[in-house]
């Protein structure tokens, strides 16, 4: 297993934001280009337009600076007049909190915010896991029971959340909200699940299908993914069962 | 192991506050007398001084009323003008954002908002599965590692968070927020920590004992508190590992 990130740095449109985004701000982002949890807050300040500075951390060699910042050297991590956050759902509340004046993610109707953070809550105990049991799973037999399941959890996200809130107004006028932000790097991540699982978002239903083809044509979205192959690259040991990260090795032992 | 809940109703102090919360009103909170989760949001509401009618929900035979707002059963819940809600942490976010001008348990800049939210995370990963370990734990050795894992869990919460924050603040000044509301069950239940694990809060440090004991003496928390003999029925069998609650299952399965 190599202690490195390849590629190091952001590619395609990605790259491109990140120059955009290279001047010093009052709100810094520092993030690795290849983590799905930094593209849901990259995703969230992309959309809401807020100006930050786009710092990559290498979790294998992280700037000492961060480090004071942000002594468990977690990304993402926002560091907004020298004082630090993390973890990516908070990161989401903080950035609704604390600029209220760009375009809100989450909903203003304190029933239908509720509902937003039920659903970020499932989304991260049962559909992020889901997705990592399903890229690490090995053997055919295994591998069909983590797609199976895969399947069955995006249906109940579906069914369960998407008819009731923000998300599901997307779907239909085109409003964008949490639940895109928080899935969209997974989305973006599905055809690698197409190439080495067989999955096929068709799998979930038409409704899911074109819900998630209009996230991934957001110009949010679009400006934090970095080319196909870079994916490929990054997460290829995922598939054949050699990561080390820590959401790798705490799905393993918990599946 | 019984399926019923003994007593099945709140006693004591509590009792009393059942009653006074016995009238129709557009709030309704489901709650079980003895859940700690569910007395997080009842301390919140009475904090926050905000009509409500209580409902006592036996997790054993469940209300159809209830069941077909809020499928899964789960308590704590709210139902509000006809919607409901559950999640205790979410309803803690709900109660802010729909009772904007009563008193505020929650921050009201974005980063101590934030530091709040990584501190209720912190006690439901982390602070709350190692109290119910504690309580699970067969065996002298077990419990002894269990304890001292518990006593380590505290130091940290305290160590971590009560600096930065308004569980600081009010151990200092007097207020009272999230972190007081989401411990304020656990800590009351400390004395069947103390009677079946010679568990003592003086193990924590005396700053946590003097923080916990002025949460305890807050009338918002006397007033859910059922007799101390009613914890020793309920939950003795925690103690000799034969509950069956979920909670139970899924902490004996992760321990």
């Amino acid at each position: 297993m190599p202690a490195y990130i390849d590629p190091p740095n952001a590619t395609g449109i990605a790259a491109q934001t990140v120059a955009r985004r290279a001047a010093p701000q009052d709100l810094i982002f520092h993030a690795g280009w290849f983590c799905p949890f930094a593209g849901r807050v990259w995703v969230a300040l992309e959309e809401k337009g807020i100006p930050y500075q786009y710092k990559e951390q290498n979790p294998y060699d992280k700037d000492p600076e961060f480090l004071k910042l942000n002594p468990k050297g977690l990304i993402p991590a926002l560091q907004h007049d020298g004082r630090g956050l993390y973890e990516s759902n908070i990161l989401l509340e903080y950035l609704e909190d604390a600029f209220p004046s760009a375009p809100a993610l989450r909903p203003r109707d304190p029933h239908e915010a509720a509902l937003a953070r039920l659903a970020l809550q499932f989304i991260s105990t049962t559909v992020v896991p889901a997705f990592f049991r399903l890229m690490q799973a090995q053997g055919q037999e295994k591998q069909d029971e983590a797609k199976e399941s895969f399947v069955q959890v995006l249906k109940e996200l579906y069914n369960q959340w998407f008819d009731k809130q923000t998300g599901a107004q997307w779907a239909r006028n085109d409003t964008f909200g949490w639940i895109e932000a928080a899935l969209a790097p997974f989305l973006a991540r599905f055809p690698l699940l197409a190439a080495h699982r067989a999955f096929s978002i068709e799998m979930v239903g038409p409704d899911f299908s074109s819900w998630a083809e209009r996230v991934l044509d957001r110009p949010s979205v679009r400006a934090v993914l970095s080319a196909p192959e870079a994916y490929h690259t990054i997460y290829g040991r995922y598939f054949n069962d050699t990561a080390k990260s820590q959401v790798a090795q705490a799905t393993r032992s918990a599946a």
